[in-house]
């Protein structure tokens, strides 16, 4: 069957969903619902304030909106005219979001997955995979090596410093005891070491490190590297938004060992987390079509419903 | 709520599920049906003959018997009378295994969850996972390090030989490969060496290398690796049954590539066999309490269904 989608929202997130929508063999792309009728691309563009109007047209929305502000104040209005799939990634609210969702698409006979995207999403996935496999796990997540806003901007704002990013990485001393059923006394700031790459003047450099590393909040405490290169290099190799990061569940069973390791190694946080949120549109799509109503997170999806394939086919080619 | 289980059969398998089960804060125990009255625990033992007049008793029956021929002529049988979870994995064989659990288990009202474990099993399931997210996935599979029985045997018929075994160990340049992207032309012999452990007198060293690498089917064109050791390290470090490997997918996404990757590095494969195995149980009996019938995949059942936790403590907690 082809599944008619459509995407709300026009940032990182939703220009990404509109490229790997089109390239999806069973995934038919309507158009983009924007407050802005100027976007740059080939897709049909409409505003957002007539979206009810083509309900009828559309198996499947795809809310590629922000999570701060948008998700909670939006979505359940879409969810009462669409079966929706989302991104919502405060993890604090999700119990709240799906209650809201839960009601307003049951009563709509519509289908809302929430929370897809790698964390929550696949992480949260294997969270609860790894878990389940032990009488006592130990789980540790870690994140990056990703790109952090919050202290790019931070390090940004040092006086002298002409570019900088600041990665986050989990630390291999960190990983390695989590692997080897080690992880119970680790925290984030035991697991994650900050890399900074800078541009500035050479004279600046030491007062620009000291700075940085003495940040309260941002970088006190945590394993800080600063780095200073060329403005060539940092254009060069500082553009893009990685991101990633693993989840390690260790423990005993009977008298031996194991451990279970889910890693995302992404050159593009918005590509990835995208590419997540369109499979589990198709699979929203195929829960409408069995009459199935409701919110729904990613552990109460069965996992054959993401593929391209029929259930038979996977269970001859890839179980 | 408690879900009574039983073991049938009582192999590395049987005897790990029964720790496995005990350690579960929601599974008892009834009993383990065997062909042999004698057997070394302290679990009730009851004659397999006699099984069908417990079925009321018992909400799951863990099939722990061998692919070979066990489950193929044993299997039916116990899924017209019981809700029942099994590892079968000879791959080929899944679709008639399925096919007939269905029909089975369809008429008798009862749930037949098939081929867990981990290969099938969790590796299917992140097989099917990886592949969804991208537009065109890469993926390969990889196993070990461990033990291979057949090669282990081979080299201990080897003159000379005192104690061997052998592991299959994945190369760290395939990893690296098929991580970036690039592991659609890997084979099994590029992507696998094999590391033997051998105790043997001296003088025989240089012929039973030279025996074992030009050894046909079983070592020619594989990267071996001979290693003479002591009686005494032998036994200290080569008793166990380590298993483990990885489900690489990696691919394009727009501009970007991402890669995930799903690892297992177990010390006993029988132990994370059956402890894989008894989450799935958990789900059976579940699935059946919910009035679903007939035969399941790992595919097919929603990963919450295994955990010890109720849906919404996993959406408060691990989401």
């Amino acid at each position: 069957m082809t599944i008619t989608t459509a995407i709300v929202g026009y940032g990182n997130l939703g220009r990404s969903a509109e490229t790997l929508i089109k390239a999806q063999p069973d995934l038919e792309l309507f158009g983009i619902f924007s407050r802005r009728s100027e976007l740059d691309t080939d897709t049909p563009v409409y505003p957002v304030d007539s979206i009810n109007d083509y309900a009828d047209q559309i198996d499947v929305l795809y809310l590629c909106l922000g999570s701060a502000t948008d998700i909670p104040e939006q979505a359940p209005d879409f969810a009462k005219h669409f079966t929706t799939v989302d991104t919502y990634d405060n993890h604090k609210q999700l119990p709240h979001h799906y209650a809201t969702m839960n009601a307003v698409a049951g009563e709509a006979g519509n289908v809302a997955i929430i929370a897809t995207g790698w964390d929550p999403g696949l992480f949260s996935l294997n969270r609860v995979l790894g878990a389940a496999v032990f009488p006592e796990p130990q789980q540790n997540t870690f994140w990056g090596r990703g790109l952090s806003q919050g202290h790019s901007n931070a390090i940004r704002g040092v006086e002298g410093v002409k570019y900088g990013v600041q990665y986050t990485i989990p630390r291999e001393d960190a990983i390695a005891a989590a692997k080897a059923g080690n992880g119970a006394d680790i925290d984030g700031k035991d697991a994650h070491l900050r890399q900074c790459w800078i541009v500035a003047d050479e004279a600046d450099h030491d007062r620009i490190t000291d700075t940085i590393v003495n940040m309260p909040d941002y970088f006190v405490g945590y394993q800080t590297e600063v780095h200073f290169i060329s403005e060539e290099e940092f254009l060069r190799d500082h553009q893009g938004l990685p991101h990633g990061g693993r989840v390690i569940t260790s423990g005993t069973l009977g008298k031996t060992k194991s451990t279970v390791e889910f890693a995302l190694d992404l050159e593009s946080n918005p590509d990835f987390t995208a590419a997540v949120l369109v499979a589990y549109g198709r699979a929203a799509a195929r829960l409408k079509a069995e009459g199935k109503t409701g919110a729904f997170t990613v552990l109460e999806v069965p996992p054959y419903l993401l593929s391209t394939k029929s259930l038979e086919d996977l269970i001859a080619q890839d179980l």
